[in-house]
């Protein structure tokens, strides 16, 4: 039998998916299951969006532009430009989610024994797009106890090495929910005019930000405009995991020239996920002020449960909708296990992503989770009881 | 500003692309182009996948799993029962379209420096995927006095080395139209038992064959049933290219799990292609009926005309829709833009892809074209027209 690639014996299972085995016994023993492990919003997808199919006048269902439909392309300018990031069309390659965008940026940017550094804990699937091309994550850690801020530009500083070619960056971040703020950026953005390297930023959590709080995004640090990549998704904005639509966006000509012929290999991006998002600029702003006043009592539901639990630390993040907390437990991964396969409260009990799997430093998350708050508010805090009954009896506990 | 990778300069333009800023210059001064450079079929897609649409039924359009939604997979089996292709829906991990699942096979069983035969001319964006994995591409010439049929096995020995993991075919083929017969792909079976290595196969032509000949399938090779990985797409079958939903198929378990890696870092595949997917699956066999015979009338129209021109050589191919012909130019690439740019009759003109971009060779296809017969017969009628009379004056003749 022929031989599997090196490359796929290092791919990681993915954190969010390992236990689901667990979760799928659990529900066979009829315990329920609350799923705060996935970044699967339960918000409805804008009217607008499922309008959209229902409308749908095509007769052949055609490839797109490789770079994606030039009207949604415009209209997407209108977007950002309400938030006040300036493009043009040209400067937008439509990609199968921030998955692709990051795949292409990846690999029109690193080459394989490049390194790219990210602060971490870090979104997991950033290790298997660096997998894939080779490319080395240098992890920089962001602590907890400093509601995982940015790392002091020292540590950058001593990460950097001659094969160094990028820092990436999360905001708002996933799993930690923290949001940098423009400070924080503009100590970024030193670093990277001083090394020339490349920043790509996942801001596919934008909305996502409370307590009156506002994003500051990446594209407009000065100065830096060729270094700058981001990288962008309408999963989260509209609820709309499944249509694939994201973006990569840079003004830099040669990176979107070269990036082109890797959108141009793939043919195109997904047309119906296409017109569904075109369809969603019309979405209005209510549904916004309604979906963040919503996820700020689920994170205040969250946090506040967590808090008043003996022994766990919960920082109170700012934007996205996770969470990463510390627990006074022994081993994430069987904690998480164990829950899914010895646990039940009042015949329930709590699905969480072990927080090892968004560390890229061995043993580091060991006693973290990283919990979505996904569900709506009662759920959640019958999910947070559970936990609170778990970690009484948990044969692991430390303190 | 920081440096592109050296996989960014290595990838190749589209070939069936580069010629677009011609043909745009071509329209503004009121030439009608003919395209017969891109696969965009004009045929229907079916109505149960645009009713799939019109009666989408979702509040949230969610991930789905990462290898397909299990609904789909499962009758997905059905559809290739009827093939006689006998699989289950674990063999099966849905993609954007086959250029994702040809990604997954590449870095799943192929690691940079790890070496692929492709018989040439091949489609080019399999360079593309190549050089994205760091995988050498070993081409062996197709010749097209032999209709393109597979080159002699003594060529693809010649071609191994220790670096040798996999062969890649296109069956039926795409720019050539070939079709494999059972027993060159016998031939085939013996070398990847021989060497151990993955054959991977394109089939998404598999419904595109004419005067009564019948696909065979890798899948239905015995004893090398761990070596084999299917590559397919709904894009043409069901003329829906841009619902970008393929899939990657094998019975080889290591290989399953390894590509689910993969899968899972991109988490999943686009759900509303998915939806009408499943729903192509009610299209009624008069559909193929009518798209066979209607092609079968477009590649007699083509072949025909071609045949008629003094100085072209043009095999009859039995599948796809794609015939790859000589013609008595001195240089495809200029011919192609030429035809753009300083020729019309009647106010026509036609754009084919140069067959230079299907081949890995340096030099080779320097005289011929691919033609997609994706118009109706009129327009194809009126196109061969266009070429009979440019073929006249063409300076760079060469008989």
């Amino acid at each position: 039998m022929p031989k599997i690639s090196e490359k796929g014996h290092q791919m990681p299972e993915s954190p969010i998916r390992k236990l689901v085995p667990y979760s799928e016994k659990a529900k066979e023993k009829g315990v329920k299951v609350f799923h705060l492990n996935i970044g699967q919003p339960d918000i409805e997808t804008p009217k607008a969006m499922i309008d959209a199919m229902h409308n749908l006048d095509a007769k052949v269902i055609e490839y797109s532009h490789s770079a994606g439909i030039i009207s949604y392309r415009k209209k997407l300018c209108e977007y950002y430009a309400k938030h006040n990031i300036h493009i043009t069309p040209d400067d937008i390659i439509v990609a199968a989610g921030a998955s692709e965008a990051i795949s292409f940026a990846m690999q029109t940017c690193l080459d394989p024994g490049d390194e790219i550094i990210i602060p971490e804990p870090f979104y997991a699937n950033y290790n298997g797009f660096a997998i894939s091309g080779g490319v080395k994550v240098k992890p920089i850690i962001s602590k907890i106890e400093e509601d995982f801020a940015l790392p002091p530009i020292a540590e950058f500083e001593k990460a950097i090495t001659p094969a160094t070619k990028a820092i990436m960056i999360c905001n708002p971040n996933n799993p930690t929910g923290y949001l940098y703020s423009e400070e924080e950026l503009k100590v970024l953005r030193e670093i990277v005019k001083k090394y020339d390297l490349y920043l790509f930023a996942d801001e596919v959590y934008r909305e996502f930000c409370y307590d009156g709080k506002k994003h500051f995004s990446v594209m407009n640090l000065k100065d830096i405009e060729d270094n700058v990549v981001l990288l962008d998704s309408v999963s989260k904005r509209y609820s709309a995991c499944g249509i694939r639509i994201g973006c990569m966006i840079s003004k830099n000509k040669d990176v979107m020239s070269t990036a082109m012929k890797f959108a141009q290999a793939r043919l195109s991006p997904p047309s119906l996920g296409q017109f569904a998002s075109e369809a969603a600029m019309d979405t209005p702003d209510s549904y916004f002020d309604e979906m963040i006043a919503e996820y700020k009592a689920r994170r205040d539901t969250v946090v506040d449960a967590l808090n008043k639990m003996e022994g766990v630390v919960c920082p109170n993040p700012i934007g996205a909708f996770y969470v990463t907390t510390k627990l006074p437990i022994d081993n994430t991964d069987k904690f998480c296990q164990w829950l899914l396969e010895d646990f039940e409260y009042e015949n329930k009990t709590v699905m969480m992503a072990p927080a090892t799997g968004f560390y890229s430093t061995k043993g580091a998350g060991i006693d973290e989770v990283r919990i979505s708050y996904v569900l709506n508010v009662n759920d959640l805090k019958a999910a947070m009881k559970c936990l609170e009954e778990a970690l009484k009896v948990y044969p692991g506990r430390t303190i």
